[in-house]
């Protein structure tokens, strides 16, 4: 009976359902895996860019020290090494989350191995329902063919000796016929029960996996999400670094540091020089 | 006299405060090339970030299509796309601050050429200063000479003759030690008057300078902060599509694209065949 949406039930009514369905598992495994490689990928993206900010901060702790500027190349070389640090910290959680996910595959093919023994009744049922289908068939159309004999004698108006062994074997194929139906229906029948039970058992395992694989992904996202609101506080630290540095301060920093003297030259006078000398000239 | 914090001019009181000052220019020019080139390396940094954004989507998009967990990499690769393109815009952004910064770096040049010009008067004092200074010190030295000479004769007892020359060297000396006070202290003023005014121009130099730079570096940290929202976008609508792909959605994608039919099988009965049989059998 068909249900409101599709279910994985409806995969597996006929024969070649049960080999879809059981090779779907294997596709979760790919599945694990190449979503293992993305993650991976992306840990060695995350790492690439942490070195390139690492470098960037070297350049800046690089910047001239010379000259008004100088102080600023201190806030360009703080923040740098803070996102390299943001970005190092996520390609860990990457790692982290690799290991996660390699975990859980190695779960998963114990799942697979375990449910394959389990389904060996419905892989016999099948291949039962299989070899009953072609007996089914050759005894229809040997059942088929006494009836045309059948027929045929009595259009040509056979002895009734013959008549009557033609009867005999069509009676006989149809009896064999009507065996090999009830053989058929109860194979069937237990077809339809194992194969019931196991699309069940598989829409579990895929549904397991399914919230599996959602998890993963949903602590991959928070990491990244955990990872950009620090770098949007390293990016606020930033901005409010360099509003903090004046233009007076730094223009008072450097007058500190290269200044000369806070006093004029004060004017000479020639009475200094008069006094100077007083000591030998004024002697006298 | 001391102002309440140091301003450029407590750098420029002497002589060697203006090549200080006008030395600080270069490195103004140098905290220009400094900064482009900084800026430059930052936009290396993300065209090889969004460069390998694009190979992350590549990788989803060569996700395997089979099984329940396919239409998941679609959401994968949509959003690294999406990350590309933001920090491909973000390395555009730096390209052209990298052109704003150089045609700044053009005009800077410009305007300490000029002011080059300008301050020909400044140097020519300082020139001016210090031959006076040098003057000065001799006709100091001169006088201090003769005084002493002066002084030693009248302690020998010299002859009358002999000391009313000496105190006439005496006097000449001393006439001419004042004539060189006064040429000091006349240059001296006009030395401090050019200094001062030098030592405000390099200041607002510094200051417009400042100025720029931070107006410069606001527009890094705006084209930044804007790339960071539209990343925490991208973000955003990723966790979203993760959240909207339910699990029975994937189920029920792959039931309809796999699915073997949603019919179960009928029980087969013999009366059909029986009834399939009677065109011919039935003629009877």
């Amino acid at each position: 009976p068909a249900s409101p949406r599709p279910t994985m039930e409806e995969t597996g009514e006929k024969n070649g359902g049960f080999d879809v369905l059981y090779h779907n598992m294997k596709h979760g495994q790919l599945a694990t895996k190449e979503l293992a490689e993305f993650v991976r990928e992306r840990a060695a993206v995350e790492e690439t860019y942490s070195k390139s900010m690492s470098k960037l901060a070297k350049m800046a702790s690089n910047g001239s020290q010379l000259g008004t500027f100088a102080p600023m190349w201190d806030v360009f070389r703080v923040s740098s090494d803070k996102l390299a640090l943001c970005h190092l910290e996520l390609m860990k959680k990457m790692n982290d989350l690799i290991r996660d996910i390699n975990k859980y595959g190695d779960e998963q093919v114990k799942t697979h191995r375990k449910t394959k023994e389990e389904m060996v009744g419905t892989v016999e049922a099948v291949q039962a329902l299989q070899v009953q289908s072609g007996h089914l068939q050759k005894s229809k159309e040997g059942y088929h063919t006494k009836c045309l004999e059948l027929d045929r004698l009595r259009k040509e108006g056979a002895p009734q000796k013959e008549l009557e062994k033609a009867e005999l074997k069509s009676k006989k194929a149809a009896e064999s016929f009507a065996l090999y139906i009830e053989k058929y229906n109860r194979v069937g029948g237990e077809f339809e029960q194992k194969m019931s039970e196991s699309a069940q058992r598989f829409q579990e395992i895929e549904e397991a996996h399914l919230r599996q694989m959602k998890q993963l992904i949903k602590s991959y996202s928070h990491s990244i999400e955990d990872t950009h609101v620090q770098v949007g506080q390293v990016h606020e630290e930033f901005k409010q670094n360099v509003e903090n540095i004046g233009i007076d301060i730094l223009i008072q920093r450097f007058a500190e540091q290269k200044g000369t003297g806070k006093e004029r030259p004060a004017s000479v006078g020639f009475e200094e020089y008069m006094a100077a000398l007083t000591p030998e000239g004024g002697k006298k």
